[in-house]
């Protein structure tokens, strides 16, 4: 957490949600969910675990204090717990933390954390796919170059670009949307042993109350679930990278098919006031950037021993809230990118133009070969194309000139065949696909 | 692939499913399929897939060929569609990679591959969790001291400790086998554009022929799926490699309730005779070790530019491939160390009791507590249990000769309080839920 | 920068050195350096300069305000240019940021913050250091079990151990003493194109006040300095990791050769008193686990496109200064640890006569073998010590009573064979000359 | 290694460097400088050293068979010892592998390749410089645009684009050329005990005669070499995966300042005959991106226990042979890549130009400001550069004809201020400074 970097490393209300607020929230919320669930199972006297919900619900605590408090023993759940004891006072005070050791409430704050967090990344995502599924809506005519290795290749739309990025979008969110966060519980070694038989009957109501799933046994040392989120925030962010990228290359002063349209002083340049960066597209980039790292640091951390790791479960908690952290700022960005967004479509059309046919000279190769052969085709046509590029005349007319080709297609026939338009293949039908899977992943919410 | 390395870094069955010949004839298998679904479709005429398949299925092709000639173009591939087309002949030639592009058959052949390494994965995977399955069930009643932060704590069985590790590969399992490879197809730009109508009806032909999903639309520069792999498999390694680890330590000479009874030389040191090193848990934590790194390559290479990437394409391949070695390598060991692990539960009582009971001697405050209030009670205790490591007796006698603790408890109460056997909770339901779990997955199969 | 988290994992004075305040102050330098730099190069009126330099010395910044406003052009040096500019005001404000680029102030307060942050590193990195060549001679003869693989092999020295740890530690702290942190200043592209003819004096004087190396031509997308300071943190984090690793491990209740005694509070467990957690040693692990991932990031990053990267410079921020934060937390815990530290040298001994001499049979086996051949030696020695391990007696006696062993060697050339302090090699010169290094080391600063 | 993907993804001369037959031959050359170091330091009979040393020249060791016999114990060197151990016979027999344990000769080994694979590695970056220093001199005054989050900026020379490239390539060779590689040696646990006194003197004559620096004491679980070797690998690959980059983008279809110009075949589309990919920085970028994700894998190994670690050591060989064949590889393509560069001297030119004057109207308005003030300045020149950007004519002549601008600025006046090659800076004194820094370091070989 930085005042100097976070709105633009850890922009979006994902940040918040993972703050030491919201850490010293969950904890004490997860303290309450315990001391309820222990009245629900019979181990805790009602009155005392609704004293001690009052405590966790209306104290205040100094999250700097807790901070300094927690060095003594290496995590801020060991001195909260005597504070909310401290408090509670009296005989409800023996309940507080009733049968639980200091992992199980932080980790399971860190699940409730994880699960309120998901929410603004969700709606930023949301948000995403759903001006991407407009884009490509709008653009499912919209011809474009299409480019590999960064060379331009056969035409394609910018709607079917979009499509793919509101795949990729959509999947990932599906993802996360089925992530299933645990609950806690197990006690010093995971075996409730000072909860006696009640011990099920607790980690079922203290499940129910947080909202989170009932785990089949304690996971104090067994972290897939962490792995699991994980590598769902990685692909998040991976995906976002990605269309990040290309549309900050689609914004390149030669390129120029998109711009960002910011608020004022979005993007300009103070001293170069014809510039027009994405920034937002940039931060976006910037912020997915972190995860591989994040991830690998998670998974390397797995390995943990026992019953309680010496180091690997201390490991993770800042990656873990990074995680959030930048895949929230990563969403954030790039919504704001494409909220931004403008399309030139002349000028998609106009850098398609402006390899004079040459990327549908194949077609002409294709249809003249199975009358000439392939060689005496392709050599006609390389030649043509060459000489277009090199600026001796259109190649609509060499072609047409050239006593092979022009004896064999007529100027209409090579118009049509150097068409864009006429040669996208499956581009509309695909676009139509993944909007059809937008709208049923919406309509299943 | 090292011949010299792989017996040990890259064992089991795995390593032959991702080797260049597998690659080979993954290759091959999608470009049948291709002219067969092209052939489905209506767009090839049968005959000639036919002999296209009968070039793929029977053909001879030489990898290092393949791979020199790959050089010019970047990825083996395109020589090996030249390779078949020149080996078809005639008039089904024309029809070799219709309407494909390399990445199309590079991706499809890489997802056969997975579902290909998947199975001997799975299989080791699950004759792991078979083990630890009949583990947690013959030691359910097996005390052993619990650690945390490698100091002992309260008792645990054995048996929660083999589940807790079944738990852990279990849900690793489950979600391998939950992932869906998807075919790729789109031609040069991702529109079929060659195919003309026919793009998704070939699509569909193609999926099906391959046992692979059909996608929605063309995923050449949308890496989700990519990361989803990755992510499963960095969980599997991570998994094992926390299993692994503990089963080393609790192989340390000064610990020693497990020990790897190899075949004759696994193991032993020339050397030093005297000394059973865990060598399949070591190879296990090696291989698992190899992931976080492989996962995070594949995270970072998921930003790819355009209708094909410039470079994070090309760099996927070799983390892909070695994310499945290492995986199959961590499962195959972990699974021979199971197999050879020998349980000493004569010594995880004694090291239990090399404490004094002084794991226990909180259970004895709690009781007295209620009694005598919390700080007397714990002052007393804790000064017995000073003296019993002291060496200054046995802890009962001791606690039963205190005036504070042995006014109020008997003997045979103190007996009680600090006999681990009687302090362990629900760790003998949490080990059936567990094996209720496993078995129920195992049903679902 | 967390209230919460920080005191247990970004502990100690480096922190304070990569905060938001400190980012701030850095900021501020290198614009003062900026200006004053103009001045020595005769393109600035000093007056000017020296107005702009009370500014950033004296004036009141906000890094909130600073942060929020820093979101459309997406970098904090931007939006503080526009405030200094407004403080100077009249005539000197046109020379705030004069001829730079907001690349140039960042880069080169990142460098100020990084030589000003290494200084508490080494302070702690040496204070390690000296405790370690104290633990190295105090126990130059302290006999201890070698262990490889987790087992018990031939003795060592806790001093041997030491000496290794300490040249662990000397060796990366030489590598981080050694680097070199350079000032960045190029203008928008690298060029200093407003600066005219003064360009190189200026960047020489800028260099100089701010006590940084001058780099040959901007390295606004030349990231290698950047790889450097990432590689040699990533060591001295590894390195700390496996110090405090093997401390943890010998600080297992069943090994027990060291242990921490930390002030009242630390490491104690309220729940279990009869625990003593090294919680320094786990907190200096949980923070040197954290830099694999940050260096992998920053590696990552390198690939900065043209003249000013879109996204990958951004992306650097975050992990840079994390770097730096998880290096000081391990050194500073693990200074703590080893300041801690107690050393058990009875234990050490007793956990090597536990084996009853069985890892020193080799030795037996060797002198045996000129006489016997050594299979049959080989025979005679290994029955021996399974009876012993057996607890059939004393390793000694069986020996000396077997008729093979017996009949060629007294019982006192086999105590001496077995007696661990006569077979420590080259243990104690391997100890000075690691001890000598060091003080040639901390003689040489 | 494999045949179908190395010729692309380990190219280079490296690759064989690190392979198996390099891996053993490094193995057998440790060994018999080991006899030989024996015979050195009196405890090996010379002609027991000459035999083990002719041995290990001229026997002929199986690598798969190795392998395989690797699996008991965990590492190759063991088998091997014991099949150097059969082939030598006789009394010298007896002194094979004498005093060393397996990670001695492992360790040894590795960096003994390491040494060797250094040499092409060297040889690679030695070429890319010298061919940027080529480029750089040659292209001193080339006007290029600058670009700045990919947007065109202040206008560059091509020259200095590549000066630093050159100045990366230069920085991380001499950090690969400083590395200083130490033989490893120290018996089971590191005391040297079997050599009884002659240790010091032994592994001083061994380093000698294997080339490598002798260390302190040894560095079983010492792992700062492997971390420091790891980061400038790093680094090498880091700065070529930049300069690759930007010659990716510089490539592409709408820029086209560079191309690669390769053999016939190389960067060719089949289908698409208009292309010409720069396959060459295609693959020096995927090979580049190996690199974090293994240095992460080796930092994160770091923590090794104890006298020998259980798995990390064992997870270090991978990524180490790993990161020489990817650096190799990136090396060997951006050297080809920088081969078969063409430079289109007059599309720089064009480029710069197709924003009509824009990226340095910056300068006219700074001209007139200190007339008009800076704010009517800078509305009047924007004014003009927009209407020349949306086609209402030449900026210079828009500029002349606006009262505000006409009326202070001559036509002279303002073609050159909006002359690129007039506002350089210190482009060119950068380019010889990198030149001269370049010729320093060769100069100094």
């Amino acid at each position: 957490m930085s005042e100097l970097f976070d709105p633009v490393l850890a922009a979006g209300a994902v940040r918040d949600e993972v703050s030491d607020a919201a850490w010293l929230r969950a904890l004490l919320d997860v303290e309450a969910a315990l001391a309820a669930a222990g009245a629900d199972a019979g181990v805790v006297p009602r009155e005392h675990a609704d004293r001690i919900a009052e405590v966790c619900r209306e104290g205040y605590f100094d999250t700097a204090e807790l901070g300094m408090k927690s060095v003594g023993v290496g995590n801020p759940a060991a001195p909260l717990v005597r504070e909310v004891t401290a408090k509670v006072g009296g005989e409800a005070a023996r309940f507080v933390h009733f049968g639980a050791t200091s992992q199980d409430v932080m980790d399971s704050a860190a699940m409730l954390l994880a699960a309120r967090a998901r929410e603004p990344l969700l709606e930023d995502l949301g948000a995403a796919a759903d001006r991407l599924a407009g884009l490509a809506r709008e653009h499912i005519g919209t011809v474009q170059p299409g480019r590999t290795l960064l060379q331009q290749a056969l035409p394609v739309t910018f709607g079917l670009t979009a499509a793919s990025w509101l795949s990729g979008v959509d999947g990932a969110t599906t993802a996360l949307r089925k992530l299933v966060f645990a609950a806690q519980l197990g006690g010093a070694t995971g075996t409730l042993a000072s909860l006696g038989e009640a011990g099920p009957a607790l980690l079922a109501a203290f499940s129910a109350r947080l909202g989170l799933a009932e785990p089949v046994l304690p996971w104090h040392t067994e972290r897939g679930r962490i792995a699991e989120i994980a590598g769902v925030l990685g692909r998040v962010c991976g995906v976002i990278g990605g269309t990040a990228r290309t549309i900050t290359l689609l914004a390149q002063t030669e390129v120029a098919e998109l711009s960002e349209r910011g608020p004022e002083g979005a993007g300009g340049s103070s001293t170069m006031p014809h510039k027009r960066n994405p920034v937002a597209a940039v931060a976006a980039q910037a912020a997915a950037a972190q995860a591989p790292g994040l991830v690998a640091t998670l998974l390397a951390a797995m390995p943990q021993e026992y019953q309680r790791a010496a180091g690997a479960w201390h490991a993770e908690w800042r990656p873990f809230t990074g995680l959030f952290r930048c895949a929230g700022s990563a969403a954030y960005w790039l919504r704001t990118s494409l909220e931004r967004l403008e399309v030139d479509e002349a000028r998609m059309r106009a850098n398609l133009d402006a390899t004079g046919g040459a990327v549908l000279s194949e077609r002409v190769t294709t249809e003249l070969a199975e009358d000439t052969g392939r060689l005496a085709a392709h050599d006609a046509v390389t030649a043509c194309t060459a000489r277009a590029l090199a600026g001796e005349g259109e190649l609509t007319e060499l072609l047409a000139g050239d006593p092979l080709v022009g004896g064999r297609l007529s100027r209409e026939e090579i118009e049509r065949l150097l068409d864009p338009a006429d040669y996208l293949g499956s581009a509309r039908e695909f676009v139509e696909r993944a909007l059809a899977a937008h709208d049923e992943r919406r309509a299943g919410l």
